[in-house]
């Protein structure tokens, strides 16, 4: 069963030749004259190429140096984890050690996950306005996978999503990856980073196949009022189009705030709500997410479902001793754990927020949940710098303060301690009283 | 800044002028004329239509109905932990405990892993023939995120990967998925199912991006020797494409059979070696996988590198609490807990092949590792099944014994204690003798 081609040899060199006979399970068969590759090209997919995650290659591939005489302070990745001020809560790790010690959760679940912790989050977020049972949860590999499978489930090659700017940067990521075109939607700062909905509704066409919803926001640290999300459902709903809610930051809302989820206060537009652990419990590397299916009118149907229960199964989902520890956390946490971190996000984005509103040609936003602060730049009182980019290195490179860079606005994350913050705060105002230029003066400046 | 739209009534309807002006920001601007959806109609995107996975599919959602006087016998799922007969060792227990004690490994984790997880792997597989750095490794959400990243970078739409028959169910589920072709190369089960070669070389053709070996193999059990991985690399080689090497079994051999890695035995063909945590430590649900790069002559280059770091960013790899125990799980699993598995195995696979080699009507193929025995069915014996499916559904609905079908084949795992898989074999006895015809009377008893 050896292979039947022939090597002859022409003008002193061996030649295989092309047509030949091949035996298969002992059948002899005609193989085809193939073009087959004569030496090693080995690209990778457009699929790679396309991927670019700029937070994950900035984070995972840091290439500023910091000012050597100043310690680095990051105010820019959204893990409250790094400082040790957070942690989570005692109640969340027993969890995970009564989940070990069971010797329960250690095969494989079913690919949406466990039916009593998809009942967990289910009885966890259910209203009467949205009530869920497990079947509507499915279980994920970290929220980044809810979202991954929310828009595959949704969108095809060459459909749009609306994503709103500034905006998490994972949406575009995985969109792109896909050969989905990724339309952004504004933000209005001076409207507490309310949707501007003129401007979401004139982007949408027949190929917009969903509208991705961040509340409360990353970057913005802002939350919709219960009004503005109905306006946002409204639009919506007039055009036909599903809605993404990423609400990982659900509940992360500062006291005096309320913050409905968008599908309870929709009341025909199906909804995919992402969520997960990683924020509110600040455990971000354990990877559990979800994706709660909101499909009162039955507008998804089965199809949307078995659809994503299909790609649930391409390479399952979230480790098994957190799905066997996730009823307990949800059910154990004790409220004064929520509460700690709300005061303490609150608190440190006050500080943050009057200490950098009396920085020339610095405007930050207060916030009223999540874990971010957005402070606007004044471009135009700093001359010194070609950009926004070029003025958020420069802040690393001067004063070793890093936070990520979106258009005309730098995001600080408010986790760190507050001494930090105090400290980080500090250099921002003397870096920005370096470079300051007073707008009248700018030009004629820049001439002499 | 209202939509300025305008709603005009004609014939008693009232009817939006679609060319309507917008205002964004502040600026007015003339709104294209766009078609928008009417009405609701939310679909499947093709790529959840074409997402199939025939195994999670039975296992997620059994339809049979088993015969109710006997409790059922899955010797289906390649799950080790389902009987409990084969736990995990405490040293691994411990590691996870240890790791969540530790409070450092809550936070995210570069995409593609812990550095000293990634060297820990490094570590534990690098032999002189085949060396491996921690830059070498990526951690992924399960060995089915590193075979799902390693298509990915690999492969494009249109492309094709040679994929052995019978083989594991995933690789087809998720190469259809992304619009790549599977060709199944045989694998000959008179040749303990050595690959066969020659049909293996007559599908490769210039759109063939990479070629799946699975060894030990699921589902054959069987081990390649030495020999036969050289003469595999070798066709791999002559057609410059790139091994895909599945070894999530790897080292799980019966004693007195070896199973060196493919890239050991490699000197020119590149490798991306998929393997995990799920079968040798007995934690399939844990989902932490692994992808080793193999590229001594430099043809992945650095480009397939960063591809693959670029796809890990997508939605990021497997829990940190597992990566943070996974130099402890790897480097203080004591001996005998590998050993003792593997015993268990082989005794029960020989217990297997003894009981059904004298089945008439049967041809167990006895395994040389792996967790699996494949038993062909003679299905001219047996004239009262259509096929061999319905081969495998009678089993259950007569016998209560449930194992997975394939081509003129049905697969057994090996990991069910004793007792259940003596009592499987005699059921399967039973059922054979019910329905077993001797060949030279075949057509005369169905003429009767």
């Amino acid at each position: 069963m050896e292979t039947k081609s022939y090597v002859v040899k022409m003008n002193g060199n061996e030649v295989l030749i092309g047509v030949h006979h091949v035996h298969v399970n002992g059948t002899l068969y005609p193989a085809k004259t193939k073009s087959r590759k004569q030496c090693w090209e080995v690209k990778p997919s457009h699929m790679a190429q396309n991927t670019l995650n700029p937070i994950r290659a900035i984070v995972d591939g840091m290439k500023l140096t910091p000012n050597p005489d100043k310690p680095m302070i990051a105010l820019s990745i959204g893990d409250p984890t790094v400082f040790g001020n957070l942690p989570t809560d005692e109640a969340v790790l027993q969890a995970m050690k009564d989940a070990i010690d069971s010797h329960k959760f250690n095969g494989y679940a079913p690919s949406v996950g466990y039916l009593q912790s998809r009942q967990a989050v289910a009885n966890f977020y259910s209203c009467p306005e949205a009530p869920l049972g497990p079947e509507d949860v499915i279980l994920t590999s970290g929220c980044s996978q809810a979202i991954d499978l929310a828009i595959s489930v949704l969108c095809n090659p060459g459909d749009n999503i609306l994503v709103p700017c500034p905006g998490f940067s994972l949406y575009k990521t995985l969109a792109v990856s896909m050969g989905i075109q990724v339309k952004l939607y504004n933000l209005l700062p001076e409207k507490s980073w309310d949707v501007d909905l003129q401007h979401l509704e004139s982007l949408i066409d027949e190929k917009t196949s969903c509208i991705i919803v961040t509340n409360p926001s990353n970057p913005c640290g802002s939350v919709f009022t219960k009004e503005h999300i109905q306006k946002i459902l409204k639009v919506a709903s007039r055009h036909c189009v599903p809605i993404l809610a990423d609400e990982i930051y659900s509940d992360m809302v500062f006291p005096g705030c309320s913050s409905p989820s968008v599908a309870s206060l929709s009341s025909d537009v199906p909804i995919l709500a992402c969520g997960g652990l990683a924020k509110r419990w600040l455990v971000p590397g354990w990877r559990l997410g979800w994706i709660m299916i909101h499909d009162r009118n039955d507008i998804f149907g089965s199809e949307i479902r078995q659809g994503l229960v299909k790609l649930s199964q391409r390479i399952l989902g979230a480790c098994t001793i957190v799905q066997g520890a996730l009823e307990s956390i949800l059910n154990n946490t004790p409220q004064s754990f929520y509460s700690r971190t709300i005061s303490f996000l609150k608190s440190n984005s006050e500080i943050c927020f009057n200490k950098l509103s009396t920085v020339p040609g610095l405007n930050p936003v207060m916030p009223s949940g999540a874990m971010y602060l957005m402070v606007g730049i004044g471009m135009e009182h700093f001359p010194d710098f070609k950009n926004d980019v070029d003025f958020t290195e420069r802040l690393v490179t001067e004063q070793s303060v890093f936070a990520f860079e979106y258009p005309n606005y730098f995001r600080i994350v408010v986790t760190v301690p507050e001494e930090q913050m105090v400290e980080a705060c500090g250099r921002i105002r003397e870096f920005c009283l370096t470079h300051y230029r007073p707008r009248s003066r700018d030009s004629n400046d820049l001439d002499q």
